[in-house]
C-alpha cells in the first residue's frame, strides 16, 4: 500500500518535538505534571492565549480529556448537550455515561449547533423528571470537517452564558479548526468556559492540554483527573511536547499544514468533477466514488468508509501534519488513472 | 541538588526504548493499538510467559490499569479486597470506587495478603447487605517494597480459585519485584487470572501491558477500556517500547539493576549502622535517621518522608532503571559525612 | 376542582389492598421481603404466570425497577437501546445513566420498537469505539398509551435471541396493556427475559414486582437491588399488595376498568367529533381542543398538557383504577356543554 | 415462637398512622410529593424543628437516603468520612460506592466519631494523589445503640464548620436517639447540614425524611433525588404518615416508648447478673448467654446473633413501638427460669 489517509495519527511524532524529548533525556523531572517544561508549556500556552490567569492539564487522549471535563463541571442529575454527530456521543464507547450522565442530542446542522438547538432543548426540559441541561459540546473543527466562525461560537457562547449552561469546546483538532477559521487562538478566553488543546491528533505522541479558564471550575481539578485515572506520572513527557509545540507557532503550523494539502485535494478533486460530499475547510474531506472506484483505490491506498450516498460511496481522506504535497500529488494521480 | 532518589519515574525513557521510538518514526501505523508493533510486542511477552492465549492490551497508568481491570471483573454489589497498604485504597484519588466499587481493605503483614486475610473477609461478608467480595487484588513488589514468593503467590491463588474470587496482580514494579522474588516470570500464568506489567516505573515514557490470563474476563475488553478513557489512539507507542524492552530481556535487566543498587545502599547503610524500617529486597528502602540528618540530607538530594519512628525519620531512597553506581556511591559518602 | 384525570396514580389504595395490610397490621413479619405474605404473593404471581422457576423480587417505584433491573443486566460498556418515547430515555432524570449506561434510542412507530429498528442499531454499532448493545427496552402499555400484540412481542424476543440481547418490559402500566392486547399474563414468560409488575399506578401504595425468567439474570439480584437502594425493610408492605391483588384477579380487573372507562370517553368524544391524536386502547387517551376549550375545561378538571397539533392542544386523560362511570359520564356532559 | 425481638421493622404500621391513610382513601391527591399532606407534614416538621426555612424531601428506606445525600453532597474526588461500624460502611452493600465515592473509616469509640478521629483522617489526606475527605457522617442513635450528647453533637459540627466539610446525621433511629440523649429535636437545626428522620423503623409502612439545613445543598435536590431512583410517585403515602407522627408528638413518644422498655429489660437483665455488651440506653440491647441458653431462647424468641464474646454469645434485643411491657416482662419470667 502507498500511503495512508485513514486518520492524522497514524505518524509518530513531529521529529521536534522527538528532538525534545531527546534533549530531555538525561534529566529528572519532578513527577505528576509539576515539572519545569509543563510549567514552562503552560506559561507559552497561556502566553499565546493572552490569558494570564487560566488553569491548564495535560492529559492524553480526547476521551479521557472529554470524560474528565464533563463529569468535572456537571451535577449527579446534569446531561451534557450535543450535536448527534459529536464525538461524545458516538465514539467513545459511552466513556461519558460511565461517568453517569446522559449525553443529550440534537441535530445540528452540518455538525454544529446552533442557539436554537440549545433553546430548544432547555424548553423541552421543564422539571425534575428530566435531566437538567448544564452544559454545552462543541468540537472545533467538527467531527465531519467543518468549523464555527468566531461569531458563531461568540453567540453559542454568549447564549450559554445566559442560560447558566457551561460551554466547552473539544480541540482534538484545533490547529486545523483555528487554520480554517477566522477564529484567533487569543480570542478563546472568551469563546468558552473550558476547552482542550488536542496534540495526539497533531504530532505528538499523545497529549491533550485542558484549558480551564472559568474560575469556578478550576479548583480541586487535579484530584478530578487523578480520580478519572487521567494524571500521568510522568506528565513531563507531555509538557515536554507542547513546551516544543508552542516555542515556534509549530502547533499552529501543523494545523495550516494539513488544511493546505486537504484543500489541494479538494480543489484537484473537483477538477475532476468529483463529487464532495460536504464542504470542509479542514483536513478531512468526503469525495464520493462509485463502488468499483473505491474498491481500486483500497488497493493503493488505506483510508475510512464514510457512508453510503445512493448507489455510491462517500469516503474519508484525513491529511496530516506528516502528509507530503508529493503523496498528495500522487494520490490525484492515481485518481486520475481511475476514472479515465 | 545532587540527584533525585525521590521515585523510579523522574527520568524520561530508557535509551533503547527512546531508540526505538526514533527508528519508528517516519512510518505509519494502525490506530488504537492494532499496529505491528504491538503484535510483536504481545508475541514477545506470551513468548517470555510461555502463554499463547493470554490476551496482552496496553494503556498508559497504573490507576488506569488498576480501574480499568476491577472494574471489568466485577459486578456492581463486588468489592475488591486489598491489603490497606494497597495502591488503589491508598493512593488513587478513589478511581476504584469511582467506577462504583468498594475497596475493602484488612491489615495484612508487610504489606502482604494471606489466605488467612481473605478467609476472616469472606466470613466476614455473609449475606446480601454487605458487599460481596469479588476478587483479590495484591502489588508486586509491594507499595513498601516488600515481595511474595511463588509459594506464597500459589497459596493465595489456590485459595481464591477455591473460593470463586478473582486473583490480579498490580505490576507497577514487577521487574524489580521478579529480581527480587524466586518468582520466574513464565510461572504467572498459574498464579493469577489478570495482571499487569508495568512499563511506566521501569524505563518506558508511559504504558503497562494488562494481561488476561483467565478466559472468562477476554472478552469485550478492548470495549471497556474505550469506555474507561483507557485506550490510546497511538496505541502503538507504548507498543513500541514494550516490543523493545521485551526483545533482549531489557525489561527484567533493568530491575535487576534498581535492585542490585538498593542492595548496594541498604548494605553500606547497615555497615553505618543505620536502621532501616523494613528488609525490602527492592529498589525501595526505608533508612532511619534523626531529623538533623534528615536536613541536611534534604540539602544534597531528594527524597521521600516516609514516616515517624519515634524521635527520628523514616525516609525512602528509590533506585531506577537509571541511577548509577556513582551517584550511590557519592550518597553514601555523603551520609558518612554527615553521620560523623 | 371536579376531578383530576391526570394521572392513574392520584388514588391512594384499592380498599381491598389496605383491608389485607389493615388484616396485617398486628403480625411480626421477617425483614428484606423475606416474609410469608411476599413468599404467597410471589406463589400466586407465578401460578398466574405459569412459571414455576421464576425469581421475584418486590421494590418500589418504576424508575427503581428500570434502573435495578439494566445496570444488572448490563456490563459496563454496554447500552440499553429504547424508543425515543421510552420512560427511561425521557422521564427518568438520568437514573439509568447514572448507573453507567447510555440509552440509545431509535424513533420507532407508536411508541413501539420494530425488529427493524434493533437490526439498525446493531448495525450502526459495529466496534469498540462504540457502545454494545446489550438489551433492549420496552413498555407494555407504551408511554403513549399504545400496546404490543403477543405477535409483535414475540417477533421482537425471537430477534433478541437471535441477537444475544436481553429483553425487558417495563410493565408500569402492565394490567392495562395486557387488558388492551391479546397477550395472556402466562405467555409474558415465552416474551421477555424480565419484566415487572407494575403496581403503584394500577391500587398500589407503591411497589412493583420484578418477574427474572432468564437463569443468567437470577444470581445475586439481591445484592444488586440493596447496592441499588431498592430493597426495603418492610418488604411485606409490598408482598401483602401483591397478595391481595393476585388473590381473587383483582390486578387484571382493575386495568380492564381503567380501559372500559377510557373507551367509554373516547367512543363519546368521537361522537362529539373530538379529534383524537392516536388510537389507544388502554387507560391514557389524547383528545384535541382548541386553546379556550382547554381552559375553559381546566377550571373543571385536572389533566396534562400533552403536546401542540397546529392551532390546538392535544391533552390526556388517564383513567384510574378508582375512576368511575359516573365522572366519566359527567366529564362527557361538560365536554359537550363546552362544545356548543 | 412467642415474639421476634429481632428488629423494629417487624411490625407494620402505628394504628394512627394506617388511620390516617384510610382517612385519605378517597382523596386524588398531586404526586411526587406535591400534595397537602406532604406539604402539612411538611410544616409540622418544621414548627418542632423550629427553623423555617430548612428543605425537606420524603423518600423510603435508610440507604436510599443516604446514597442520594451523600452523592448529593460530594464532588467525585471526595470521600466520606464514617465510623467503622456505620451502616453506610457496612450494611449497605456497596450503595455509598456504587455513587462513586470511597467511604473512609476510622474506628471511633462506641460507634461514634470524635474530632481527633476526623482530624486524624484530614492529616492523614494531604493532596490529591488521595481523596479528599468531603463530609462527615453519624448516626443517631448509632449502629450499636449509643448516643451523641447535644455538646458531642456541637463539637462535631463545629469542628468540621471549621474545616469545611459537610456533617450529615442518619437518623434511621431518630426518635430513640433523641430520647435516649440530651438533645432537643429543635436543636438539631444547629448541630448539623443535613438529616434524615427515619420512620420505617419507628412505626411507618416506610418512610424517610431528609431535611437540608444547609442552602448550598437545597437548590435541585429534587433533580438529585429522581437521578437516583427515590422519588416516589405516590410521595403522599409518606406525606400522610409523617402528617399523623407529627400531629400530636407520636414521632417522639414511640422512641421513649421502645427506650422505657429496653431500659426495663437491661434493668432486669442486670438484676439477672447477665452481663452487657455494653451501655445501651437506646432501644438496642445485647446480653450476654452462654451458647446453650442462646440455643433454648431461639426456641421462644427472635433475635439476632451479635458477636461471640470468649465463649459466650452477645446477642441483640430490639424493641420497638409496637413492643408490649408485657411481652418483655414475659422475656425476663422465660430467661430467669432458663438460667435457673
Amino acid at each position: 500500500m502507498k500511503h495512508s489517509f485513514k486518520n492524522d495519527y497514524s505518524e509518530l511524532c513531529h521529529p521536534q518535538l522527538l528532538a525534545a524529548l531527546q534533549k530531555a533525556s538525561n534529566e529528572q523531572n519532578a513527577g505528576y505534571g509539576l515539572d519545569k517544561h509543563s510549567d514552562s508549556a503552560k506559561k507559552l500556552i497561556k502566553e499565546k492565549l493572552e490569558s494570564g490567569d487560566c488553569d491548564i492539564h495535560f492529559v492524553t487522549g480526547g476521551t479521557q480529556a472529554n470524560a474528565s471535563v464533563i463529569s468535572h463541571i456537571l451535577r449527579p442529575y446534569e446531561a451534557v448537550l450535543s450535536c448527534s454527530t459529536g464525538h461524545i456521543n458516538v465514539h467513545e464507547t459511552g466513556a461519558i455515561e460511565a461517568t453517569g450522565h446522559k449525553v443529550y442530542t440534537v441535530p445540528g446542522v452540518d455538525g454544529k449547533l446552533t442557539p436554537k438547538d440549545i433553546e430548544s432543548a432547555l424548553k423541552y426540559h421543564q422539571d425534575e423528571h428530566m435531566v437538567k441541561i448544564g452544559m454545552v459540546y462543541i468540537s472545533q473543527s467538527t467531527e465531519i470537517g467543518t468549523v464555527y466562525s468566531e461569531a458563531e461560537l461568540k453567540t453559542l457562547y454568549d447564549f450559554c452564558k445566559e442560560n447558566d449552561l457551561y460551554f466547552y469546546i473539544d480541540g482534538a483538532r484545533l490547529s486545523s479548526g483555528l487554520a480554517a477559521s477566522d477564529v484567533e487562538f487569543n480570542r478563546l478566553k472568551d469563546l468558552c468556559d473550558v476547552m482542550y488543546i488536542g496534540g495526539t491528533k497533531i504530532g505528538m505522541l499523545s497529549g491533550e492540554a485542558i484549558v480551564i479558564f472559568h474560575n469556578q471550575l478550576k479548583p480541586f481539578f487535579r484530584y478530578h483527573i487523578k480520580n478519572k485515572g487521567a494524571m500521568l506520572a510522568k506528565g513531563y513527557v507531555v509538557g515536554i511536547q507542547f513546551e516544543a509545540a508552542f516555542e515556534n507557532d509549530l502547533y499552529f503550523k501543523m494545523g495550516q499544514h494539513e488544511n493546505e494539502l486537504a484543500r489541494y485535494l479538494s480543489d484537484e478533486l473537483k477538477k475532476l468533477s468529483i463529487p464532495l460530499l460536504s464542504e470542509s475547510p479542514t483536513n478531512q474531506i468526503f469525495p464520493i466514488f462509485s463502488k468499483e472506484q473505491v474498491e481500486k483505490l483500497q488497493q493503493l491506498y488505506a483510508f475510512e468508509i464514510w457512508e453510503l450516498v445512493e448507489d455510491k460511496i462517500a469516503i474519508r481522506f484525513v491529511t496530516s501534519w506528516s502528509t507530503t504535497k508529493e503523496v498528495c500529488v500522487e494520490l490525484i494521480e492515481d485518481i486520475k488513472a481511475l476514472i479515465q
